[in-house]
């Protein structure tokens, strides 16, 4: 039987996530199938890549075992050595990025110190943020794909200082929570076969002085990137013996942030991030898993 | 010979375009065959969806005759019976609608009267416009294909009434001024063979007290349906007797505009809207011209 779960985890986003709170799916039973089915067949008719089960037995680096939950969005995809990413030509960053960790790939003699941030050149120069946009900024390069966790091949951790896998993020928030969220994953990898990540943008509204809902966010240099008011990291943890998988979704400001705070207090439920990112995660995840269990 | 002409029109949009002023192109003669071709090896390697030249021929409700300068975009692409579109689920709007207008598609028995605005149900409703989103707002359901375009059939005027179709638009720009510009494009049909006309949202950034430059936009209703700051309207106007096209490039800001200023005080460099949309135009059109005319 599936087990479907979705909690009303702390919400600290303010008034920006209003419409997710109201409005939570609850399918349990024979029925959620159903729903679900037809939930799918409303999205736009566009091919989803399919993976076949031999794909996923290869090696870390292989972006085809990445891509086992399927992709959130069919936007502008990039596969490199060991992420995938989607990117949004309009704000300049990634709308996500998913890797895959276990042992395998977080272990290596790979030395960021031969590592630099890089302009990616796959994208039109119209569309493309550079370093200089970064300088000067008051903001870090934060990458999305986290380069510690790609430590079992220089190529690929190389891969993740594409500036198409860094968004400018605040220094403190990339220093202290950001990284301590990345190494929480890394350490996911001792309890789960597979830890897929996929971290991304948010750009979410809040109540101005006159009662209304507004988007207010920076860009910065010449490119006019967009400094994203939230960043998001969804957690799909395969468990031993083939028992399904646990949904973990955090939600963090792109301020500094209280390291004494425990990361449990920026859960969300997914459904949070998939309204306010216009990305899905669920119907993807179901066509591959017998049973979800969303993070208490 | 190819000609290649971009001026730089009269920009009403200040520092939100910085970017766009300084880099424009201008490649002439045998070089900018080579150039170009450079440029899109560089795009994101995703299938274009080709025309034969055999659809151009075709009655004005299909789709694929619509297509033929190319998608600005691949993303979340929706075909019409008279138009084709691109979703953006975050915004909750279109990225960009194309539609093409010549005296075939502009005359018939269709009646707006028999039309009502509706959702587009093959959107996730996590990421859908209602009606009710609408409501009391002050903003109008402005139509990004006008309705008046697609008089040749009741289901194609029928077609641009879903919501899809529509961002959220003062009612004195969508009653007025973007009113007259339709117009506009419908007298450009007495002139030249075709006038593809493409529509979208634009969210550009301005200068704040600060110094910096932030985007800054509202959300109405309970799916947060962003408003865009501004509107483009990009004409590709097909010549008599085969001899290439000629480019209109329009933005209009999302506020009241004195409805004495011609339209021509709108006009940008096509690059302006390439740049801050996150679309490309110019590349997909050269594929498919031996001449472009930028209009001064």
């Amino acid at each position: 039987m599936k087990q479907w779960c979705r909690t009303g985890a702390t919400l600290l986003l303010g008034a920006g996530l209003g419409a997710a709170g109201s409005r939570l799916l609850r399918l349990r039973g024979g029925e959620e199938e159903e729903d679900r089915a037809a939930l799918l067949h409303r999205l736009p008719v566009i091919p989803v890549p399919t993976v076949q089960a031999s794909e996923l037995t290869v090696s870390p680096g292989t972006s085809a075992a990445v891509m086992k939950y399927g992709f959130p969005s069919l936007t502008n995809i990039k596969t490199r050595e060991s992420y995938v990413s989607s990117y949004d030509p309009r704000t300049r960053t990634a709308s996500w990025v998913i890797e895959r960790l276990n042992p395998d790939s977080l272990n290596g003699s790979s030395n960021r110190k031969y590592c630099d941030f890089k302009e990616d050149e796959s994208v039109h120069t119209f569309h493309r943020s550079t370093n200089d946009d970064y300088r000067g900024s008051g903001f870090d390069r934060g990458h999305l794909a986290a380069a510690a966790n790609h430590k079992w091949s220089q190529k690929a951790m190389d891969d993740t200082f594409y500036l198409s896998n860094v968004a400018p993020q605040n220094p403190q928030l990339n220093q202290v929570t950001w990284n301590n969220l990345e190494k929480l994953c890394r350490s996911l990898t001792r309890r789960y076969v597979n830890v897929y990540v996929c971290s991304g943008p948010l750009y979410l509204p809040r109540q101005e002085a006159d009662g209304k809902l507004y988007v207010h966010y920076q860009v910065i240099g010449r490119n006019h990137v967009a400094v994203p008011t939230h960043f998001f990291k969804v957690l799909i943890l395969e468990q031993v013996g083939g028992k399904g998988v646990e949904l973990r979704s955090y939600v963090l400001p792109n301020e500094p942030v209280d390291e004494k705070l425990p990361l449990e207090r920026f859960l969300v439920p997914i459904e949070t991030i998939e309204r306010a990112s216009g990305l899905l995660f669920v119907p993807n995840i179901m066509k591959r898993t017998s049973s979800v269990n969303a993070i208490k």
